[in-house]
């Protein structure tokens, strides 16, 4: 195979193509945890598509499933139409999924194939169920790049994306996240205070939006006990509480959903990166019966109900979400991550750790050196990204099923391209 | 194979399900122009994923080429990352698509995966570029749903999804499309004229931003001169011309782009539906390189560039699109496809076609109608749907690789349901 | 007495300043249609505060009044508690304007003492009302400064102020008044196809809002029926019509209610300028007893029911509008006034007459000329502005009480300076 | 004189007229902090048209002076053309105000005649300046009915005025005011961390607005420190300082403006209420010279400038402001005040204090209990009213320069009223 010209992405791709930069080889294959370029070269991923491919790359059950069912014509696409395969998926997130939370009340509904799809969705249901417009969302969220998400997501860069339409930005409010303000200060009792004051100027709510933990926003992992307190709250002012549990669900924190340890019953649930388990577009939103008014296509889309999607999807529950196995493989997995990363703290001043289960990383303390840190470790074969507001985590989101070798293997390479970028700051500082 | 229980759509799905409620059976596989439900029923889809089809069902070649890089563990899921997919699909658009049209000043940017990403990402671009806030969109307009598409459809039952968020349907000036104010009156000198008059209240505009062909809106097609006029218009006044080719395009109405023929070179044209052709989500965004000034992740995605979705949009390029025997054919069948809608025009009192290319339908007078001749054409085995502001049109948006043999089949079903469905509204009239 | 030291505009008062910039004398008294400066020049007033001093400046009657109530400690801000002026002017209102006029059932609502609060008031009421949101209004309509009014501002300067605020301008539609796209073309049959048709984008509406006359945006003229067609359209899709009257009204056009002669019953009329009569701020909404759902101050304000304009506000009515004879008044001299334009317009190429009544102009063809020749009348006595998109209009706002002897003078320096400036452009222009 | 008919108020009076249910007979006249009503019957004027009447009613240099005004036929209305009246007062305003203030740099924005209309003056000029939209208003803050304003009130039955217009309550943040959250929590550095966080979704503020005392909120008072941590934020962030002194302003806290004891410069103030001194409506914005960009008319409106307004105004500042007396005699009646009130607080159980200056009142715990205090009190001939978000303070807003003898008169009453409401809801809660 001839090598590509690299030029082709320079010349048509544009200017808004990103984690390309930070990887620049062009990749030709990848399966579970190692993806490998044209060169040959093999790169251990902890960056999972970004949460996308949490049961890794072409997992072989998936495989064999999708391509038998595109050897045998099977729908590909078929609008929402009814088909065997959207039955099957249905049914297995039935039995596998709600029943055994009970979760039995929820309904699904199939949005566009992407988060912010389904964060769109989520907002214009709980606009059109409480009759109200503010959404209450929270410092270092991200929920997408439409209109809708975007007002709710924090990051300035992304929201200086709209350009000069304010309008769309328009009713939320940013209320400060589960420890925005430092320890001690219990932000929950101070967003109650303005909702209770009837000459806040905040509106009552239609609903509070959160993420368990912030993917984007560095890896801030909300309490239990906060996220009781939102849904509290959400229950006090008859506001709807949604989830955005698209990069902490499909078991990332240990779980299936990111919130099962609180104990919360959210109304709505959006889910995406990780449903397909193939890294196929899908999404969806886990609605409560009872506020599911939507009118038939009141909110369409043509790709809704990813027929490929299903075929996967079905494994990824059949296959990981029968029995505890896998989260018990997860939780140790986690405690391997946490012993790495601390191996890394431990030699970087002033680090300290961030998230939890398999959505760990380490605030490095400033978006220079944790870029620096996931450089050298790409020269070194590790995919690797930074989150946060400043750029400052450096964030793992490796497959939950990687092996342990692998894993050891990368954080192995994490703990030596932090001890070089660390060394080499220091000598810059100095 | 056990037959699936439909309960379980009904008891799981959200009531926001639409197409499933017209065609109520449960479909198993699909081969070019037909779908097969699981009672071996085999229907004509003169649907085709509403326009998301061009090539038909499972296409072989596709088919092949995709079986292919899965089973070898191509990469599925690698966000924007270079892959050897990605580069083939470019040269490929590159090289059949942009260069012979005199396109080559266009950059392409990877959108999230679906249409209304698409649109999102058209809008905001306008807005950063011009530094302006208002979009001139067209009556009969749909866009996409997420909000800031929303904002530019003009859809009352869709628009109400937003519940009370006004402040997201803002920003947009609603002006009539070509032929909207019925022959004689010059849509476009009046909105020059509210352009030239400073006190209109009209603000300077972003982007105008049209459907070539209005699939959703009732299969009005817009004349050459308009189109032109529009693009003289947005010249004039510093706008960004986009146009929204999500269902239009990719041969739909005869040429690749449905504007071609119109001479125009719009600053950003949005692509979906057909792009991957095999029914897979992608999206993309074609904008003139001057206007490319995102800066990285500005707008981002997580499933941006589905790597299935570039092997088998590669393929449709390389099999239809690398000389003129395609286009030729596609003319042909228009032709037919005009003659069989001109039968059931015959028989349908006060009844016109509409629409061009393989994007036509013809308008029986109302939604009632029209949804019975769809309704008795189903039990007869045709898949075919109704558009406009009032369900008035019935659509035929049939594969472009449609066997001759096939849409005359359709046709002549169409037909009969026409005759029926006439007969008994003629008789209810009565 | 010492002559003023005009430095101290100059350093003090800010630069959104305008009149004084056009007439750059300092004024000391002011009678009837005569206003005197510092250096004792008496200018003809033509201008008459913008239609605020229909009466005349200082009107014996209403100076005698409101010396003799000052003198007594009659109240002179009391917020809305009850007085007996407020009393007075509310009986005088209701016997000699409502109750000739068939209008029993308004009811007045004390608005902030401006014409934009009245307005504002409108509109938020129109939306409580009607629960919508959407407010149709028309080019070149002027309806004030604060965010609400100036959405409904044609003017492009004027919205400009509003600096990034997008939001605020949203929930309007402008669409073309009277004539706006020329003769021949019904403007309000193609709202009415808009409106009728559920996917124009163009929402339900709360209220249509226009001015008979249009003082700011170049004295166009609505016909009585178009004003009987809007009214037609408000109640047809349940709007509330709005009328506004601020400059157009207290006979201005002839009657006391610039829509008299079409025979409407809006919904709600606004009224300031020469409410009070003397030329004092005072504003109030007219509201059909029906929509009159206001909670107590849900709308409030300081200086609602100036109480000093209640005074003078009660004489005006008694003294000009118990009987004909002032409506007889004025219809005679708008036919001097007309007369006098002509005599202008004969002179002045391509110019042409706008308005009706005493709210009369003359298009000149552009605002260069327009502005040369009211400087030009300025030097020879004559207080005059423009008005329109582009300031070509010439426009008269003399008050109503003018001797016709004046009135006469002030028509000839007009003549005389259109003749000078006239003749200087063609010479400009050879 | 004939006593008159209330029903005309009932029959003709919006529902929004509100004081007039409080205080249900009808004036006549008014001389200093006592009002008469037709009946002869003399109340003590503790509300002094909310803060408009701060110099009293009917101030003897002020009526003379405006009567000789009217009856020598000075101007009442000019636009914004220059009189001598204008001249003098802006004279008397740069030496008496400004110079010994060391505020000569600032300028004087003449706006419509209400507080509301500064207001938007300000925000629109804010946004202008800055290029930005957010404006960062506080809890229980009060800015105005007009759009713009109420978008930054806090009032919740204020902005349900607005119905279902969302888009024009946005761009803004409400923010916690000094207090808020009770003592010890510091309010500004959580507002800090929030805008230090480029990732907190709160966009850089265009301004920030707030009332050193909140009238209509309940008597909030700003401490010093607060009103310099919001300036020194302000300076931090590039933003305007706006200080709406319209309530607090003219004397009211014991100096002229409320804010000069923090030793801030604000770079704009909005001014109305005792502006006029005489009760006339009358507003102003001053604006730091940099920030005075405005185009001419950008901003404008018919009653700006109110002339006899300047002529009563200018006395207000020769006759009180030349020197230290007045403010020696407001800060001993404020310690009256406070005596007063402190006896009231006493057997009020669980009251305290609100307020500083003039500009105290009583929280006396619920809205039920104050308004049956202010009740009592006005049968016992007092005027006074409650604010707060739940109307929970009662509130004195008595004139500056009511004699001490009256003063005391008011308190006695006052605590009577209280005495009686507390034991007969002591009783009621039994």
């Amino acid at each position: 195979m001839s090598t590509t010209d690299k030029s082709v992405f320079e010349r048509r791709e544009s200017e808004a193509r990103s984690y390309c930069r930070s990887f620049d080889t062009v990749f030709t294959k990848a399966v579970g945890s190692e993806m490998t370029d044209e060169a040959g070269t093999t790169y251990i991923d902890f960056l999972a598509g970004c949460s996308s491919l949490n049961y890794g790359h072409n997992d072989p059950d998936m495989k064999q499933a999708l391509v038998s069912h595109i050897a045998d014509d099977g729908i590909a696409h078929g609008l929402d139409m009814y088909s065997v395969e959207k039955a099957a998926w249905l049914e297995a997130y039935e039995n596998i999924i709600l029943k055994p939370r009970g979760m039995d009340d929820y309904k699904i509904m199939m949005t566009g194939p992407t988060g912010t799809n389904a964060v769109e969705a989520a907002m214009k249901l709980a606009r059109k169920v409480t009759g109200r417009r503010n959404i209450i969302t929270f410092t270092n969220g991200f929920h997408g790049m439409t209109m809708g998400a975007l007002s709710l997501t924090g990051n300035a860069s992304k929201r200086a994306g709209a350009g000069n339409n304010c309008a769309g930005l328009c009713g939320v409010t940013h209320m400060p996240y589960d420890g925005a303000f430092g320890e001690g200060v219990e932000t929950l009792k101070q967003i109650e205070m303005m909702l209770d004051n009837s000459s806040s100027g905040v509106d009552a709510p239609a609903a509070f939006i959160f993420e368990p933990v912030q993917g984007e926003g560095g890896l801030n992992a909300a309490s239990n006990e906060w996220m009781q307190g939102v849904a509290r709250l959400a229950k006090k002012y008859g506001a709807m509480l949604i989830i955005d549990d698209i990069q902490s669900g499909c078991g990332r924190t240990g779980t299936y959903f990111s919130f099962e340890e609180a104990g919360i019953e959210p109304d709505m649930i959006t889910q995406a990166k990780s449903l397909s388990g193939f890294g196929l577009p899908f999404a969806c939103l886990l609605i409560k019966k009872d506020h599911d008014i939507w009118k038939p296509a009141e909110h369409n889309g043509t790709f809704r109900g990813n027929t490929h999607a299903f075929v996967t999807g079905r494994v990824t529950l059949e296959k990981f979400w029968k029995d505890d196995a896998f989260q018990q493989e997860i939780h140790e997995k986690a405690m391997m991550l946490t012993s790495g990363l601390q191996a890394v703290a431990d030699i970087v001043p002033n680090s300290r750790l961030k998230g939890r289960g398999m959505m760990q990383g380490i605030d490095v303390g400033g978006g220079e050196l944790a870029g620096d840190i996931c450089a050298r470790a790409f020269e070194k074969g590790l995919i690797i990204e930074t989150s946060g507001a400043d750029d400052e985590v450096v964030k793992v989101l490796v497959a939950l099923t990687v092996p342990t070798e692998t894993l050891r293997k990368g954080l192995d390479i994490l703990l030596e391209a932090a001890r070089e970028a660390t060394a080499s700051h220091k000598i810059a500082a100095e």
